[in-house]
């Protein structure tokens, strides 16, 4: 289908950023056509009036764990270790497949709700992901985050290989598939070098936690004598593309070793803080060059996937940490969620903005809202004012997912009837 | 007009504090009548139907400046003293009653759909603000924001005596009036003293900015050779009933301070990160038994006045400031937003709680929208999940302000189009 938005302002994310007020978007099949004067000779199908609209690139959450959203509020305020051994852990080895399915297209819903248009996940039972990634339209790339566990590594392995099979490239180019040792104190570094090896294999990129907490550089320190990016980094990690999430304890010889490979980097910073892992030295890296994307982690840990909070976040958080007002103004923190996560995912090619010949995954703002009157700064705006519950519209590989709201792709009412369900068998399980 | 809302999950932030499910509420003329079975006796004219919803007191927004609005998103990412000096200040000296009305009630409209129900406002033309309250049916404490000027001390404070006695009590005892130097450093210690003759004289309170910003301590120190807080306590300021908004940079002995007379403290999270301000030690106060509520600041130093946002943020940031996943748990959060904000504002014998015998100012929340499933707990859920566009009624004083997410007391459309035309004309100016 062609579709043609018209009279939308255009905050397009490229190069020039540039805002067009008054402009309008030729979508011809799922690319991105034209931009700019109405143009007869390409025939569209349907017309979408943008007055009162901003259009911007689809958001992408570059680090997240979507199953979790069946563990939304399950356990909130403990400390980090007892949250984890003795309420995530033990609930988490409950899960079958078919509570991922649901609690994936549960978190799929909330992120077309508010305009995410493709996301990294890491997490287990990953078919169901890209089962319902087929169904919701939208954009993914699926890793199946790798935990080592004894006399299991080539069946681990294996299973990662068969996901690249099966889902890599599939529903339109929209699912990839790259390899995710989760994190190096889970991992040892035989198994992360056969991960890298696997990653070489199949030509695809690395997804990896590192440095979220000060205990586990502490303790990486005390095991290998050095940081856990330098760790890594001396297995070979970073000769293969690497999503890195979270980086929040880096010191300057890791944010070199960081940039000097072009690694990106995936702040968290609402799962950061509900943690108390800590500030993420986001500034420094931008600064210094580093590729920051911006996630949401899981909805256990945050609780919700809303990208315009993470947003927010960004651009505020940082403000205080460094004690300077212009640390991540709002066109930082908005590239952080598009450009950036699409360099982050090995899809700045394709996403991340909205560019002639690019696919069109693009979402609509109301901005009539009264919340975001009156209309002085529509960067600004998207920052420090717009909430999630304000995408009206998400386009995703040309195709409307989302219109007035209402999801096109998706059975909201059965979604939310089988969590409520798959949620109480899981706790009485 | 006797309301009944049936069937509804009840988080009365009470001293028992617990959760009801499936409860009803009887509310008549403005006051609560009965919580619990249903009651044949009492007659009523509209019953709400609360299933899918959750009840909780309005939030309190205690800190505000509501006027600014108009200068949302109108100049952000600046170092604080050129946004003061060369943005902001420049541009309210031109702003006419005129334009502080629609800044005021876009306020309100935003307020409402976000589920605020009272709010304290320093700022000026509070006429105007008076006038918006008794159109808008909610609650508020005017207070005109004294900033000491040669020769106007006494015409200032007569103003606000004026202001006393046209708006103290309104609006069916909705207005509040209090006294408002702006600051120590704005202010000289005969004029603050003079305020708080008149706050004794009104036999009402007094609504102060302290301590917000670390060079505003070290002034204050070079000036007077004491902290603000201990500056104005020597004045005799907390004599009277003081709202002291921010108190980010404040030691042990201005924690005492504000604990032994009972003054209550103002955290706004998000303008405190926004401007570069730093962390207010909010546990720590907390748990000197301070009363801390919670407000937005201006929404050109947010950029918004969404108290759930705020309500996320003092539960998220403090926990990684403290490097302490348990600092301010939901609970805590959602208190500074209703009860301790009642307390602040001298209002926590009639608001705060939902509570027999209480003002019925209540908000219902719609827990069935996709991402606030599944329903494992309430009050993480409201910390941590829930958003502003979540809440789908408001009812203050017994009248219902907002059902379905549509006020039923403003004219949404006109106020939006003034806000654009007096925006438009004020930068113009
Ligand atoms: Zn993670
Ligand atoms: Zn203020």
């Amino acid at each position: 289908m062609n579709l043609l938005i018209k009279n939308v302002t255009l905050v397009p994310m490229d190069k020039k950023n540039d805002i067009l007020e008054n402009t309008n978007i030729y979508i011809l099949n799922n690319k991105i056509e034209h931009i700019g004067y109405l143009r007869g000779d390409l025939k569209v199908d349907r017309i979408i009036d943008g007055k009162g609209m901003v259009a911007m690139p689809g958001l992408i959450n570059s680090h997240t764990h979507i199953g979790m959203s069946l563990l939304r509020n399950f356990a909130d305020d403990l400390p980090l270790h007892e949250w984890l051994t003795q309420k995530i852990w033990p609930i988490e080895a409950k899960l079958t497949e078919e509570d991922v399915y649901w609690g994936s297209l549960l978190s799929m819903v909330e992120m077309i709700q508010s305009g995410t248009t493709a996301f990294c996940d890491m997490y287990f039972f990953m078919d169901q992901v890209g089962k319902g990634l087929e169904e919701a339209g939208i954009r993914g790339v699926l890793t199946r985050g790798l935990i080592e566990e004894e006399g299991k590594s080539i069946i681990k392995l294996n299973e990662t290989r068969e996901l690249y099979r099966n889902w890599n490239g599939k529903g339109n180019g929209r699912i990839k598939v790259m390899v995710a040792p989760h994190a190096p104190y889970t991992c040892s570094p035989d198994f992360i070098m056969k991960s890298c090896a696997l990653a070489k294999e199949l030509n695809t990129g690395i997804h990896i936690h590192l440095s979220e907490t000060k205990r586990e550089v502490e303790d990486s320190f005390k095991q290998h004598g050095k940081s856990p990016i330098k760790h890594v980094y001396d297995l070979g990690v970073f000769e293969i593309p690497t999503i890195a999430a979270h980086c929040v304890h880096v010191d300057d010889n890791d944010i070199e070793i960081l940039k000097e490979n072009n690694v990106s980097v995936v702040n968290n910073p609402g799962s950061n803080l509900k943690l108390a892992s800590g500030f993420a030295p986001v500034d420094k890296m931008i600064k210094k060059g580093v590729n920051v994307a911006l996630g949401t982690d899981g909805s256990s840990s945050n609780n919700n996937l809303n990208m315009f909070e993470e947003i927010n976040l960004a651009a505020i958080v940082n403000k205080a940490v460094n004690m300077d007002a212009v640390s991540i103004p709002a066109k930082t923190a908005v590239e952080m969620a598009t450009i950036n996560g699409a360099k982050a995912l090995l899809w700045s090619e394709e996403i991340g903005s909205i560019e002639v010949g690019k696919k069109a995954d693009l979402i609509l703002i109301d901005i009539d809202k009264p919340h975001l009157y009156p209309h002085h700064n529509i960067i600004s705006s998207l920052a420090y004012s717009v909430q999630g519950s304000d995408v009206d519209t998400v386009i995703v590989d040309g195709k409307i997912i989302m219109e007035n709201r209402e999801i096109k792709t998706l059975d909201v009412e059965k979604i939310k009837y089988n969590v409520g369900k798959v949620a109480k068998n899981l706790i009485n399980r």
